[in-house]
């Protein structure tokens, strides 16, 4: 166990944005509340799973919605307070902590803010190890490890529970009620024990976001190139490097759906990006060319200060540099990439690592 | 208390097809239900609400969804027993008896079903005393019953519950979800103590379905003029005769929505009828005069046998006579009225009592 200040915290949000491959909200908002939440509770344990009993349940807690609208509509934190006690409660069980499902710059954080309000810790481990637009893509779900009970709530004070036959059809159900609380709402799903997170969880990833926003933040600081440190960081590949030319964006469905187009510079000059994305980014194509897809990550970062940029972030103008990396390996296993493979999102490519496409 | 046999229940399901206004399911598939677990269960017992104590907690169960799609999609009543159990279980109390929420061919006998299913009573008593299209249009709202908590099922095993700051907010979210099953599930809700049942619901709707189903099986047996028995057993009026000649249908965002033009025919020659419907038949229209809307009530009968038309029964060159009545007192209390005046459906026409509009 140790224990989270306000300065792990911006490191952690700063790295999990990079991790969430342009989901998972803009991390300004989530570390904003989170900052708020330390100074007024005080610093949150953060656990090991080795570090917990193998019965303890552990119910993560996250926001959903489409990115557009909950940078529109500052969450207030209550919201997530519900759906977490909602989940207890139908559960009958007491959670031992809380935990991410995805990383992102928000949902990397709010369980954070949540654990510091209700006093209790955090688990070092998420359902991702990057973030992903639909309730059911997770290694979880691949590990069989249920979505339901799963809990939402909205600012007004709704709670929905779902109780469904699998985690495809929680998916459905709250994407329609979240579209009916408008378009964002507060969550809590995947309770398990520990023991089933030993095998079914991406351990880890906090402290790897915490790493990688540290290892930013130091770059910036040393005035060092950020790009090509998060680049080793992160063990990636620069993949492109340029100016957006054209972003086409939509709110359809309860998602946030798009491309944005790059012109290259340096020595991608002459060459053009075309990066497709569902509230993450998804496929990266070089001139019609693939060059990386789900579920490898892929993160847009600002050229200059390597701030990582989100999916409803991405505007006309900006120089960005776009660095490819490997999935978790979980994501490789047959059952976890059906879930998350391109040809679901439709698009007509297979799989292929990233290292295969942009290794040397 | 008194037991239902077969023959009640039959009675039950045409007399409360005629309050169901054309809405709540064709009587034939619930009476076949009902039938089967009366033949494997025995007969049910009904209370009135005097005869129960005052702390015992009701539960209603019912069928939602459009009615076109209820009919091809035979309910196997597994989803009514879960949602009945969800419910049960969320409030954490033993139900002592269910009850209709509304009265209609379907959701009076529905019910009756789970309660043979369970071993448990009937109570004589429901929320409308007619049928109406969404969750909130109930005198228990205006009484300040809520809906809260809900519960959903489906023929596959997915249960919802919905705990909700207002029944409209109830029927949102129960709406979308609805439609994801497929436009068809199960539902348990207003949950109440018998004491706010006897301020709030609508006394004795069960025997007076019996009572209409049985006088026009017994005006059928005498070979007498159903529809007049009807009218008189209901203390309506006759509003129109005629043949159907045209019929506007659509499923639309989980309801069955049209209209249906009939000619008039003898001392109705000449006039043209219009009825429009939500599920349920709302408004009567002739010759562009508006006789009777929501809240009073709407039976349209087969001319000769003076079976009653749902509304997705109805079709071109059936005969036809509109039977209209007033609805429950509950109804005409204004806070009651604005739940499903004329204007809440779109109708650019205030509520004036049918009494007034057809009486002599």
């Amino acid at each position: 166990m140790r224990l989270l200040d306000e300065e792990h915290i911006g490191d952690i949000a700063v790295g999990a944005a990079i991790l969430g491959s342009g989901g998972g909200s803009d991390p300004y908002i989530g570390l904003l509340m989170a900052r708020e939440a330390i100074r007024q509770y005080g610093p949150i344990e953060l656990y090991t799973l080795d570090e917990l009993d193998d019965d303890d349940l552990i119910v993560p807690a996250a926001g959903m919605g489409a990115p557009t609208v909950i940078v529109e509509k500052l969450p207030a934190g209550d919201d997530l307070v519900r759906a977490f006690h909602a989940l207890g409660k139908y559960t009958g069980r007491k959670p031992r902590a809380t935990m991410s499902i995805e990383s992102g710059g928000m949902n990397s954080i709010r369980p954070i803010y949540l654990a510091a309000r209700l006093g209790i810790p955090v688990v070092d481990c998420d359902g991702m190890g990057r973030a992903f637009p639909e309730i059911q893509m997770t290694v979880l779900t691949a590990n069989g490890i249920s979505a339901s009970p799963f809990a939402m709530s909205d600012e007004r004070g709704n709670v929905l529970l779902i109780d469904a036959v699998s985690n495809q059809w929680v998916e459905v159900f709250a994407r329609s009620c979240v579209m009916d609380m408008g378009a964002v709402g507060a969550i809590a799903l995947y309770a398990a024990t520990v023991k089933q997170l030993k095998e079914g969880a991406i351990r880890g990833t906090i402290t790897l976001a915490e790493e990688i926003g540290n290892t930013a933040r130091n770059a910036r600081r040393r005035e060092a190139n950020p790009i090509d440190a998060i680049r080793r960081a992160v063990g990636g590949f620069l993949a492109f490097r340029g100016k957006v030319t054209d972003v086409d964006r939509r709110v359809s469905g309860g998602f946030a759906k798009g491309s944005a187009r790059m012109a290259g510079s340096g020595r991608f000059a002459g060459q053009t990006l075309m990066l497709y994305f569902q509230n993450e980014h998804l496929v990266l194509r070089i001139d019609g060319e693939y060059v990386t897809t789900t579920p490898d990550l892929i993160a847009a970062l600002d050229a200059e200060t390597g701030e990582p940029i989100t999916t409803e972030a991405l505007r006309y103008g900006m120089r960005v540099a776009v660095i490819a990396f490997p999935c978790a390996p979980q994501w490789r296993a047959p059952a976890a990439l059906k879930l998350v493979c391109p040809r679901y999102f439709g698009y007509d490519v297979d799989y292929v690592p990233v290292e295969e496409r942009l290794g040397e």
